[in-house]
Parts: structure tokens; sequence; C-alpha cells
């Protein structure tokens, strides 16, 4: 079942949603020309369409495998990885300085997401060593970025993220893995890691591990945690890769999907690692990582989300069944109003799930350009709702996808309940879809509701501005922000944070649905209000969006019910 | 991971929410006394609990697989269906004439529910035998009942439903096998068949197969297709099990979950058959099943509920993680309030779920112990809701249990993934859940929704009493309940099906949403507005209940949106 690089929505969505143009007409991006952002998507589409998205079976029924100690990776990994690495797809954001290509985040969002449709569980890969890009460009000496940097950029190098102890998961400040100076300017790490994906492979030289780990005298909690890049191999005094550290593959896990994904448990015996950043404030610098690794996951939600709408598309317009329901029918069951009900709720949901994480880009990109403290704030709370409501529609989207296929949906051969397998992590790793939820209604509204409420004002504005032209879409989408509003308004009320997050995870997925809304009228603005996508846009605003309501009802339901019920209550 | 039978919730719905005393006090079902009740709740959970429920991990890790055409079943397997056939458990409703115990259909949910939750793969089993002991009394020779009947009820026999081939899966009537007279009252049956549920096993006797198939005059479509019970060894003439029948497994699907229950194409090469019923009216037969193997499925999902609650309830009271958030917390990660919602939502819409099955069990009982009218519109009015709506909790619930668990959850060691991998496929067969809606909206409102306006008027009745002394949960319950009967106004408006059914799905779920309110509201009188149950009504009320509103709206939609969209539109 071929896969398509939705190419056109992206372009759509750059020049008539989220204004991809502002962030071409900083100097920081000026680069970026039309010409570029259309050979960017078109040739990273064509590798994903020919390359990548042909592998994805093979990750499933050929897991990654520990051999030796070695990880052994799916079938066909080593080419599909070769692919993105030559075609200079591991990181086009990075700096320049370091052989990247230092393009917007905007740009990053739609490679990622197309990799991540083509096949999930490779492109994880490359998505850590974007992140580790990240953490050094920001917070290593120049000796680490100079030995690093070029061989991550070239993709030669493989990176990781080590977070996560037995003990320690949402609760990082937990963690007891030991960082004891060598006197050497080195530390010796030793500890145990869980959940590391990616952590090893047999086709890049080398697989670097940034590591989070605690010095003699940090403090206990996250505020003594310090962070160390620790190398498989370490380099020689060329940077090419030595001898082999200390560290080891103990096991992989046995997980519901994206087996082509080595899920490892690490552990580090005194394995060399030099410190990145201040002692102490690791945390700090794995938040700069963590912040667009979570858009980064958002967009593995949605690239999901495309695969199974495209394979959904294709059986319902093939598979032959019943008497055709309405007059000149196909005969397939695209027919069937159901069956366009679950076809058009996936196409809408991806849709505003990719306008949310790109104009998250955007704001980033922005921030990155301008230091515009506005354009930060609008990065940071938009990332939560990109993350969550990117992941949750991969999962309802895949799940609908199943559905679409009735019975042959449940037999794997058919590839429609990888998706759903695969891309159900998401919801979970790099922060629980309730831990965006909390960081969402706490830390996101730590500005007194700033950056939330000049969001709404803009959903607002562009509805008032379509009202006359498109009465029956710019309504409820004011009406809706309205209702936000005063959910909003709820919250902020709220000074006992546990309130809040008796309600976070609903009030989070309204303020998406409502985003939704807002995204679908632009596309339909920018239609004149007539197209494919105003009556896209017609079925999410009279469909979809009208959820919000019972959303914000449960969102401000406050905490004190939850708490009334002991665990014995909801036991048998 | 111990799995403990909620016999104190079943014995509660029965007394104060469904009245399984007015079952009772019918002359057909005089014999189930209180007692009786209580002894089979217990004995059953107590099997389930201790026999089924240690096998649950089995099927999963060690499949059904096929070895020179012979099903091997997972390792315990065989045991466990000992314990299921020893303990009277196939068919405790079957006909005491065949030595059945002729108990009411709300027990057999109950504890085929139970089953469900232990070991939710080989339940499957024993719900097939059900459904064919059903046709068989309702439709088969006394010949072909006396042979069948004890076997199949004492489980020395398993019995299954062959009705899907590759060409006809939700279209019944484009089936193409065969059954031609042999003259001497048998007929010889020609034909593929897929997606047979347990079609062989290695620990039952013999193996009998009821089979659609259409006869050389039968016309094309549904009207022509006739039911055949054909063994897998012919009885002789003492009804023992003699020469291998002409048929054989051909294959098992490789399925995302419920591996324990092998999956089988079925060749039939001549095999002898013995008609059920009248030629050409297979379809009634058939639908005999149907209907009750529909509420079967719906209490598979109630079950993996269950069984994922319990699951996740257990690991949220022993998972350390972070400081707790609230004053005297346990240190646990139930003290998080997120947590506590997700829990929360999970013990509240199991128990939604669990009322309206066993409220569909009481009707389908007053039915067959009044024969009235209103029953036996009650109880069609209420099976697909039971079916749909138990088994999207099903796997909303067990979705919710993945999550609760964090990244153990989506590692298979643990079992969470298990409850969602294998309840996913309830619902696709026995009628995938858009089947059901559009049954409910077309088929269920062919009387003019007299069925369903008289529901909604207890609705109305109970909360207008309730009024009164609990306005909070009661007026809610009244208002959903008014939106509801205009959304039933506007369907029952609809003289084109195919507007219907653009809304079938939200339509059926607003439905279940309103019910649920109407449960919870019942146990809240029940418990004089005070305790576990009110809190927990409350939650649902607050929280689940208005999600109605949007569910409506989307149901009242029409279908000119969907197929204003064209196949292109919802392409890349």
């Amino acid at each position: 079942m071929p896969y398509r690089a939705p190419v056109e929505d992206y372009q759509f969505i750059f020049d008539h949603v989220v204004g991809l143009a502002q962030v071409t007409a900083t100097d920081r991006f000026s680069e970026t020309t039309p010409d570029l952002t259309s050979a960017i998507l078109s040739e990273a589409g064509r590798m994903c369409e020919e390359v990548l998205h042909p592998l994805q079976r093979n990750g499933d029924l050929h897991p990654a495998h520990l051999e030796n100690g070695v990880v052994r990776t799916s079938p066909g990994f080593a080419e599909g990885y070769r692919a993105i690495a030559e075609g200079g797809w591991v990181s086009i954001g990075a700096d320049p300085a370091h052989g990247g290509m230092g393009l917007p985040m905007t740009l990053t969002t739609a490679v990622n997401e197309m990799m991540s449709a083509a096949c999930l569980s490779l492109q994880l890969n490359p998505l850590m060593t974007q992140g580790q890009i990240e953490a050094l460009e920001h917070h290593a000496s120049d000796a680490i970025k100079d030995i690093y940097l070029p061989r991550l950029v070239s993709g030669e190098w493989c990176g990781t993220m080590n977070l996560t102890e037995a003990q320690a998961g949402s609760d990082v400040g937990a963690l007891r893995s030991k960082a004891n100076p060598n006197g050497d300017g080195t530390y010796a790490i030793t500890g145990q890691k869980i959940f590391i994906s990616w952590g090893d492979n047999d086709f890049a030289e080398n697989v670097c591990h940034l590591v989070l780990a605690r010095l003699p005298d940090g403090k206990p909690g996250t505020k003594g945690i310090s962070l160390f890049i620790v190398p498989k191999y370490i380099p020689d005094e060329n940077g090419a890769p030595g001898r082999a550290n200390d560290l080891s593959v103990v096991s992989l896990e046995h997980k519901m999907g994206l087996h082509g994904s080595p899920t490892c448990v690490m552990q580090y015996d005194g394995a060399t690692g030099w410190l990145v950043g201040e002692e102490h404030d690791g945390m700090r610098a794995m938040f700069t990582m963590m912040n667009n690794a979570r858009l980064g996951v958002g967009g593995q939600g949605i690239g999901a989300a495309e695969g199974a709408l495209q394979h959904a598309l294709a059986y319902a317009q093939e598979r032959k069944q019943g008497r055709s329901p309405v007059e000149n029918g196909t005969g397939t069951i695209i027919d069937h109003a159901d069956v366009r009900r679950m076809l058009t709720t996936m196409k809408a949901e991806t849709y505003a799930a990719r306008s949310i994480a790109l104009a998250c880009a955007v704001a980033i990109d922005m921030q990155t350009a301008t230091g515009a403290a506005d354009w930060a704030a609008r990065a940071a709370f938009l990332t939560p709702i990109a993350k969550a409501f990117g992941t949750d529609t991969g999962i309802a989207v895949s799940d609908l996808g199943v559905q679409v296929h009735g019975g042959m949906g449940y037999i794997e051969e058919t590839g429609a309940a990888q998706y759903l397998r695969d891309v159900r992590v998401t919801a979970i790793y790099e922060g629980t879809n309730g831990i965006q939820a909390m960081d969402f209604t706490a830390r996101k509204l730590m500005d007194g509701g700033e950056a939330a409420h000049a969001l709404i004002d803009e959903i607002e504005a562009q509805a008032e501005g379509a009202r006359a032209k498109l009465p029956e879409l710019a309504e409820p989408v004011w009406q809706a922000s309205e209702t936000l509003r005063e959910g909003l308004d709820w919250m902020l009320g709220q000074s006992d944070l546990t309130q809040r997050f008796a309600g976070a995870v609903p009030f989070l997925r309204a303020f998406a649905r409502v985003l939704g809304g807002h995204y679908h009228l632009a596309a339909a603005i920018a239609e004149g209000g007539d197209g494919p996508r105003t009556r896209l846009a017609r079925f999410y605003i009279t469909r979809l969006l009208p959820e919000h309501e019972g959303l914000l009802a449960h969102a401000t339901a406050g905490a004190d019910d939850l708490y009334a019920l002991s665990p014995e209550d909801l036991s048998a």
C-alpha cells in the first residue's frame, strides 16, 4: 500500500494558514526561498515514498533484536537510514557551521512528519539525534561541538536521550545514576537507564548518549542533576571512534508496537562522559531538547494519522461490499455514509493537528529569528497542545483506520493495526499526554493567561473578519472561543493546581478543538468559501467542534469529586 | 495480577438498577431464587478468578497454532475449558430438557462478562457454543436437537458460526457457499468461510459448525440462504463422533490480539450437513443467534474493561512516583488528579456499560417469560447499544489502562496492552459498531420510535422523581434526555436512511451516554444520595454526560456534507 507525501497540504498550510512567509521574511531565515521550500518538500517526500515506506512492515515483522550485546536492526533499516543521512534529512535545521542547513523548524516539522508516516520506527532514530544536536548547540563546549556536531548532522553518528530509570519516570528528579569526576575533565558515569529509544544500532559509526546523572555533590531532586555526553566509542584525537566505552545494552523491551525501534535497557559501568552545560544544570539543557522533541513526537502522531488515512482510504475505494446505498455509487464501501464519516473525520482531524503543529513550529522559528518574548510564549504554549493533540489524533485516526477495514483491520497482514500499535506509544513517551496537560494548565498559564488570551483573541479576530462572508463557519468558531475563554478564566482562578489538573486533559483537548476550528476556518477563508477545504471545514465545525462544550464541562469540574472517591470505591 | 469478580456490582445492579426481581417473579424464571443467583455469581466468579484468569497471558504469549491441519490451543486452555464445561458454565441458560439450567439471560450476561474479564480469548469459545445452542433450540428438528444439544450444553462438543466469506462480510447475502441435497435428507456443503472463531480446537470431542450456504434453487441475496449444521465428526447411530467430515482448517489468521482464539479459514469440500430450520430461511435462524451474540460481545467489552480497570488500579496503587501532590497522599501515582480522572472514568464507564447490558438482558428475559411485545421491542432496541457501547467502552477503558501504566503500559509483559489488543476486535465482529448503529437508527426505529420514546419516558420519569432529593444529579439527566428526544425526532423525520446513517454512530453513543446517566442516577437514588455510588454518579453526570450535546450535533448533521466531499478531496 503506497504512501503519498501530502506536499500540497503542507504548502497550503504554509502559505495560507500559519504564515511561513513571516518566517522567511526574517534575516535569520531569508535563504528559505519558496523554491527551496518546494524542493525540500518534494525531495524529502520522494525519499519517504520510495525508500522509507517500503520498510514499514519490515520493522514490525522483523523486530530489532539483541545479538551478543549488539542491536541488529530490521531488514532494510540500514539502507533506509543511509538514505536519510545522505539526503541530509537527519537535521535540516542544524547550524550551517556544523554542516546543517539552518532551515526553519516549520520545514523540519513537515519533513519529520513525512518520515513518520512512511516508517515511524526508523524515523524515531533521527528525531532523537535532532534533539541531541539541539542540546549540544545550546549547551556544549566548543570542543564537544566540534567533535560531535558535524558527525551527528551528517548522520555518521546517532544520538539518544537517557533520562528514565526504573524508579524515575515522569519524576526525573528521582534518578540515581552517578557521575564521578575522573580528574581529567571527564566523568565516570554509572547507572542503569530504561526505555532508551534506539540505544544502539548496527548502521551508525557511533551512538552518542546524552545521560542525566548526579555528581557527588548534587542535591536530591531535579536541581542536582547534570547532563553528560557518553559515546559508545570514545573519539580519538582526530575525532574518529576509538576504544569502546564502558556501557552496554542489557536487553530490549518487547513492546505493543514500534518493533523496528530498539527500546534498550542501558547499563553504564563507569563509562567515560563529558559534561554538557554547567554542573547541576542538566535539566535546563534537557528541557531545551525536550520542548522541540515534544513537537517532534506530536508530528509522529500526525504522520501516523496521515499514513492510516491513506491506507484506509485506499481500502475503502477497492473493497466491494453490498449494494451501493447511493445513486451513482462506486459499489465499494466508500459509498456508505458511516465509512465516509470515518474517513472524513480522519482527514479533518489530521489537518487540524497538522496545522496546530506547524503553527507551533512557526512560533519557534519566529522566536529564534526575532527573540521576541511573545513568540517564545506562543511557542511554549502551543508545544503541549501539538504533542498531546497530535498524538491523540494519531491514535484516534489509526483506530478509525482499523475500523474502516472491518475484519481485515484486525488481521496484521493488512498493516492497519500496525499504525495503531506503533503510534500508541507517542501518547506516553516524551512526557505522557497527562504530563503535557499539567504543563499546559500550570507552567503555561504562569503568565496569568497572557499567551492563552492572545491566542483566543486571534481566533476571535479571524472569526469576526469572516462573519459576513462565512457566517455558518465563523459564528460557531467565535462562540466556541468565547466558551473556551470562560474555561480559561476558570483555570486561571484556581490557585490550587490540583483543581486545574483534575480537568487538565479535557481542557487541553478543548483548546485543541477550538484551534482546529480556527485553522479550518482559515482554510475556508483562503479558498474564498468554496472548495474542498471549505467543505472539510464545514464538516469539522459542524460535527467535531461542538465536542468542546462537553470537554469544558469536564475540564472545569474541579478535583473534589475525584478525591471524594477512595481507591476502595474504585475496586470491584 | 489477580482478577476479582465484581459480584457485588452485579448484585447491586440486579437489585436496584435493572430489576431482576421482575424476571424472577415470572413463572418461567421462578426457580431463580436470590440464593441461587448469589451462588451462581460466586461460583462462576471463583472459577474465573482461580482457573481462567491465570490463562490470560498464555493465550497471548503462546497463540493457538495449526499443526498438521489440527488446531493446537494455548497451554492450559484445555484445562480451563474443562473447568467451564464441568462447572456447567457453557450455557446456564439452555433448556433443562437438554441438560441446561434454564436460567435468565441476565445471569448468563454476568457470567459471560466475568469469563471475558478473566480470559477473553477462551471465553469466546463457549460464547459461540451458546449462540449455536440457541439457534438449534429455536430452529432445529427434534432429531438434531436430541443429538447435538445435550453434548453442546455439557461442553463435550463445541459450536461455531460460519457466515463470512472473503467477498461477503457485512454483506452476508453475497455468500457463495453451496449446499446440494444428497437425496438422503443430508446436504453436501462446499465453500470457504473466513474469520471463523474457534473453528477447531484440541479439547472438545467434536466441533459443530453452523454454516450459511445456498441451495441450488436459492435466490441471490439474503433470501436464498439456508442454515446447516456441519459437524467435524459425523455422529454415529448412538450420537458418538464417527467418521471425519469433509472439512478442514486451511489456516489461522495472525491477529492484533486475541491470540488464544484460533481464527480459522474453513474449507468445506462436500461436507455432510443437516438443514436447520426451513430452506432459504437461514438468515432468520442466524439472526436469532446473532441478537444474543451481540449482547454477548458487548459483555466481552465490559469484561475487558473491568479487567483493565482492576489491572490499572492495582498498578496505580503500587507505583511510587514523585512527591504526592495532596496531603496525606499514599506516595503512589493514584494521588495524582489526572490518574484519578482516568481511573474514575474507567469505573464510571464500566458501570454504565454493564447496566445497559444487564437492562438489555432483563428485557430479553421478560420477553422470554411473558412474550410481551413491549419487552421484545425493548430488548431489540437495547441490543445494538449494549453491543456497540459495551465494546467501545472496553476499548476506551483498556486504552486508559495502558495510559495509567505510563511507559510500562507499552511493554507487553505488564499485560495492560493485551487488554487493548484483545478487545479491539469486539467493535468489529458480530456486526461492526457501524452496522450496529445503522441497525439502531433504521430497523430499531421502524416502530416510529415507540420503543425509543418509551425508554426516554422512563429516563425522564426517574429523573423527575429524583429531582427534589437529588437535583444536581436528576436535573442534568432530565435535560439530557430532552435533548436526546430532539435528536430522536430528527432521526425519525429522515425518510432517507442515508441521512440517518451519516450520524448513526454518534447518535447511538449519545443514547448510551444518556442511558448511562440514567443508570448512575438509579444507583444514587438506591443509595439514598450519599455513598460511593452517588459520588461516582456525580462524576459521570458532571463530566461525561455533557458529551451528549456534541454527539447529538454530530448525529443530526445529515449526509449532504459527507457526500459533498469526493474521495479525491480526502486524498493527499
